[in-house]
């Protein structure tokens, strides 16, 4: 499909989705109202692109007429949540409607008996926890953006987040799904059975496939019994060699797996703890992990994170704080959680990535980031989910630069940065996705025949190329 | 693609394979050498369809010629492992090629520092965990034909087992595979990384295919430090109505995730123990639960088997024995995997289900299971993963009915208690697969458009029809 063959959203077309939706859910024609809904999270315009026209349905009857309408008139419909994505995603690339979540935001169901909650897309994805704490229920998924993002993008983005060293990413919850395919047809995918082999597994196809393959309108997730006991270990090193250093020994030598283990280099903390006005010990320190352990009872916590504490000042730490109250955790972690906001202030020319690697590989990786820092003469600051091996290195445009030089160098940068994580058996996202900002990139990481199998199933499920297109891939 | 429009396996094809592969490995036109190859273990010779001819490769490079054949002469071509599969996965049903992986069963490599392993899908699933001890490390798929399976049929399958309640089946612990899809191209997905949303999740398409979709060459799986305690509780309940009702209750009401939860009616136990000339104290009792408890230490383990022992008395069991040494513990998981032999020789006309219902609707669907044998005038013996809802009901031809009588009556006994599952929010398979054992029952628990979707999806990747054609779905 190509952007040719899209048609523009007509004023006869907008009346109708008005029919659909509702005047008030509709806007067409008014550029102010539709800007925001222009681009996401990553800083810069050249990113950005304008709706034609912006609807915001209320149930799955409605996203699949409009999806049927569009189907009939070629035009291209994006699915949004709370916009706090990083590669674009809910970018309307190529114009034509943008289908905000945002009234779909019920939880539809608590379901303690199955261990189980299912919501509507637009649910504020913290909103999940806060409800399941009088059942003592917890759902494992903690993107850092969780006090603003919906679950449905956590869903199609297939989100990491804070806890899935030991909890795994966002896909493993999902257990149920309905969605309204490219073509208008609504269809219910699992439900709250934990295991299921009937047939191709189309939810973990749909999660993580951007918005793409289909628009959720009802999402079950799977729940846990909520750990009884957490602490929070601050473990200061004084570089960021020695500090990358200690994660594969923490992950493979202590008999140990932690909840969190989250990477901030000097720049990383000193960036947050000024936006936030908050003093964490960090003067001493070239670089941070911030490890979590919880568990069953508080016993099982300190044995473990003694465990761990341990094998961090064998690994070279200056300085291990326990942390194991509710509210210094969340100091803590709320400085964690503030980085990449803090970031985008202090420099708002910057590229946030999101590079993965194999976790024997992270000291490599870090060390690759820094020799290519200096080989740019730019700073590449860095954090991240360093549990994973997945690291948020930040490359910054140089004071001294020209914007024009940034636009002009970052791609090479970029190019370097994707090379060096594949040489060592990682991949260019781990959990921001691809979108429109990573796809001219993926043939570093993903052999033809693969992205082959990738359009033959877009263009299986939407012939007409009209959900989302330009993400992931072009057609 | 219909049947007629697939070619035969002639001479010339036959002589083309012996070119690929060696002449040692092809069987053609020897049908006493063919006829292993022609059935997996479902009992029911009308389950069987002999190949045109058995191929052995030894490599990616081997298959890929051999598919890029299969697509040229429009010959089917369906991969088999062990063929200890229970739905029809690797049986011919459309003739053409068998392609046998049992040669490619090498383990390639043990990452300790990435807590992976590579291996290629003929090595018997219980092998890895013998050559992990070494490292302290373990692989937690457990599935019940551990001894003899191939991990290739366990990933096509997305098998799961006895550890599945804790530790999730298959498909959660794959990072990695190289796949030569249906038309012949050798493609590689993810790796050792932990995260990856680079694009669609092929690699959890793959899974649970049952060979429809490619062929799995280089399996990466993750590992996780060998627990260093576990126990074995055998709890012994008067009814299978009171085993069963203590489920949902261990599940929610004790704070432990449990490593597994099986159940075993008074027939499961009786036929296990006979077949293996084994004594388990289950003379008093009706039914039982086997339930296993592991963590990091002896003290986390004690502390959870307490609570759940406590549950289950509480919950009306006759007794709760504790096994704690590997001896005792492997004796009576010895009896819970021998069960499904066990049954076939004592009924060799029997039906092995493997329904899967939502925790809380398990002692629903045990009392349904009941009420179908009482209507029906036969014995249902049960056992199976009761902690995640999966149940192994058994319909047994009754003695006085003739095979006809059977084969006329159990497609109506299937369709009733696979729409009891459905209504009870399960569906018709948690783990052995659809195969073409169930696929006429796909309508009755995924609409019309997830199953268009499948064939889709298939049609995209396999153009021409030829990878395990008549399985999941008709084209």
């Amino acid at each position: 499909m190509n952007t040719a063959s899209y048609h523009p959203v007509t004023a006869e077309i907008a009346a109708e989705l008005r029919n659909v939706v509702g005047d008030r859910y509709v806007v067409y024609g008014d550029p102010e109202r539709l800007e925001p809904f222009g681009h996401d999270e990553i800083a810069g315009p050249e990113y950005a692109h304008m709706p034609e026209a912006l609807v915001r349905p209320k149930s799955a009857a409605e996203i699949a007429r409009i999806l049927k309408l569009a189907n009939r008139e070629r035009v291209p419909v994006t699915p949004r949540g709370a916009g706090s994505g990083l590669s674009g995603g809910a970018v309307p690339v190529h114009g034509g409607i943008v289908l905000c979540l945002d009234r779909m935001n019920r939880i539809i169901e608590i379901d303690p008996d199955n261990l189980t909650i299912t919501v509507q897309p637009g649910v504020v994805t913290n909103e999940i926890n806060e409800r399941l704490k009088e059942y003592d229920l917890f759902y494992a998924g903690y993107p850092m953006s969780l006090e603003t993002c919906f679950i449905g993008g956590n869903v199609a983005e297939n989100a990491g987040g804070g806890k899935a060293v030991k909890y795994g990413v966002t896909g493993r919850y999902v257990t149920g799904l309905e969605v309204v395919t490219p073509i208008g047809e609504t269809v219910r995918l699992g439900g709250k059975r934990v295991k299921d082999v009937t047939g191709y597994n189309l939810i973990q196809l749909m999660v993580g496939s951007e918005g793409t393959l289909g628009v959720f309108t009802e999402i079950t997730l799977r729940l846990r019994p909520r750990p009884k006991a957490s602490a929070d270990l601050l473990c200061l090193f004084p570089t960021t060699e020695v500090a990358i250093g200690a994660v594969p020994r923490i992950m493979t030598g202590t008999g140990v797996v932690p909840t969190a283990i989250e990477f901030m280099d000097r720049t990383s903390m000193q960036a947050a703890c000024e936006y936030l006005n908050e003093s964490i010990p960090y003067r001493e320190a070239g670089a941070m992990l911030l490890i979590t352990v919880d568990g069953p009872d508080r016993e099982a916590v300190e044995r473990g994170y003694d465990r761990i504490g341990e094998a961090c000042l064998e690994q070279g730490a200056l300085e291990v704080y326990v942390a194991d109250n509710a509210t210094t955790s969340e100091r803590i972690w709320k400085v964690r959680r503030s980085i990449a906001e803090a970031f985008k202030l202090v420099s708002p020319h910057q590229s946030l990535e999101d590079i993965v690697v194999p976790i024997a590989a992270i000291p490599e990786m870090a060390a690759g980031i820094e020799a290519l820092a200096e080989e740019y003469g730019i700073a590449i600051p860095c954090y991240g989910h360093a549990g994973d091996g997945n690291l948020h290195a930040t490359p910054v445009k140089a004071p001294e630069w020209s914007l024009e030089e940034w636009h002009e160098r970052l791609p090479q940068l970029l190019t370097d940065l994707y090379r060096l994580a594949a040489s060592l058996g990682g991949t260019i996202s781990g959990e921001h996705g691809i979108g429109h900002k990573r796809k001219s990139f993926m043939p570093l990481v993903l052999a033809p025949a693969a992205l082959d199998m990738m359009r033959a199933i877009k263009r299986a499920l939407d012939p007409n190329g009209i959900l989302n297109p330009g993400k992931i891939m072009d057609g």
